[in-house]
């Protein structure tokens, strides 16, 4: 399948493009600068040069499934909360339906099904979930997956999936890549919310 | 008829409110502090103490109209603008759907229709400009009323009042009020949106 992965630059995109990749699949990493391109070419991963505060339709042609995980990052204001974090997922939400892509993996994050009730990042959470909101309310079949808090630890390959909870746990970036390479391997949309923390077990016999 | 005046302790909603009572309408001025309170009492403006980033759904009982004239302003970061601007009115919305609310007035921003075009403010213009889907997409009956660049000139009650347009005019804080106080008077909500700039029209006359 043809993947297009938008913020591949980011922690968790770029080792998602290469365990698609491995997975056989045919990933092709967004990225916003000429700079980022060289990186993903040494492995034989495709790219496609695409801003999402521009237009980046293009991206989208004969994609079969799409994986939102960009984010503005913390070293931003929240107006960029804004403009990539919710806007740009919106916008590549509509993009999608419009192209007719499958299947659209959002990631998206633990405490974004209620920002209210959050003691900090309200902003961010509300962002979040202006976001899964839309992707819900569009005609796309898709999966959205709020993982824990991220660590950098390496990936042990065995997580907990589940349906709903409000639970704190972390979870690797590794694990989430692991996680939605699976997704979009199994490539059976449900129109399900995941909760994801770390966990016994294995990747591959989740969903 | 009750009408329930969201951030009347701002500059538009002050001058909102006298002009409703003027009118003979009970207005209800939602004010975050109690030491907001007094400023109304004084003028017989009845008030309801209301935060956006809580729970202000008692506030809806058995008004007829609302005005959702809230801001953050320009003194908080953007992170506010997304709490206010953005999820308090959509909370206003849910609110007032709740509540049978018969008419909610949007008082929206001119860009708020096209916000990847502008070139400055794009996630002010993002926070309105979903806050205004939020309210089309509701079942409420409404009006959205999108100002040009807002003065603190004296209203002089003369105005254009206009359908789409993308041109850029001033209009007194003043005059808005005017416009909104008309607006909620008229109490002929018919889903439209309308852009708002000094002109030759008289207030009355519009509509």
């Amino acid at each position: 399948m043809k993947v297009l992965v938008i913020g591949a630059n980011g922690q968790v995109g770029h080792q998602l493009v290469e365990k698609l990749k491995d997975k056989g699949h045919q990933p092709v990493a967004m990225v916003r600068k000429e700079e980022q391109v060289e990186q993903f070419k040494e492995k034989g991963i495709d790219t496609v040069l695409g801003d999402l505060q521009k237009d980046f339709s293009h991206a989208f042609e004969g994609v079969d499934s799409v994986v939102f995980a960009a984010g503005s990052g913390g070293d931003t204001g929240a107006d960029m909360t804004v403009l990539i974090d919710q806007e740009g997922a919106i916008e590549s939400v509509d993009n999608a339906e419009k192209a007719g892509v499958k299947h659209f993996v959002m990631l998206s994050s633990m405490g974004a099904d209620a920002p209210k009730e959050a003691e900090q990042m309200q902003h961010y959470l509300y962002a979040k979930h202006r976001a899964d909101e839309h992707l819900k309310a569009s005609g796309l079949d898709f999966t959205i997956l709020r993982p824990g808090m991220l660590t950098n630890d390496s990936g042990t390959g065995k997580v907990r999936l589940f349906e709903g909870g409000t639970e704190i746990a972390e979870i690797p970036r590794e694990d989430v890549a692991n996680v939605l390479a699976h997704i979009v391997d199994t490539n059976k949309p449900q129109g399900k919310t995941y909760y994801l923390h770390e966990g016994d077990t294995p990747v591959e016999d989740t969903l």
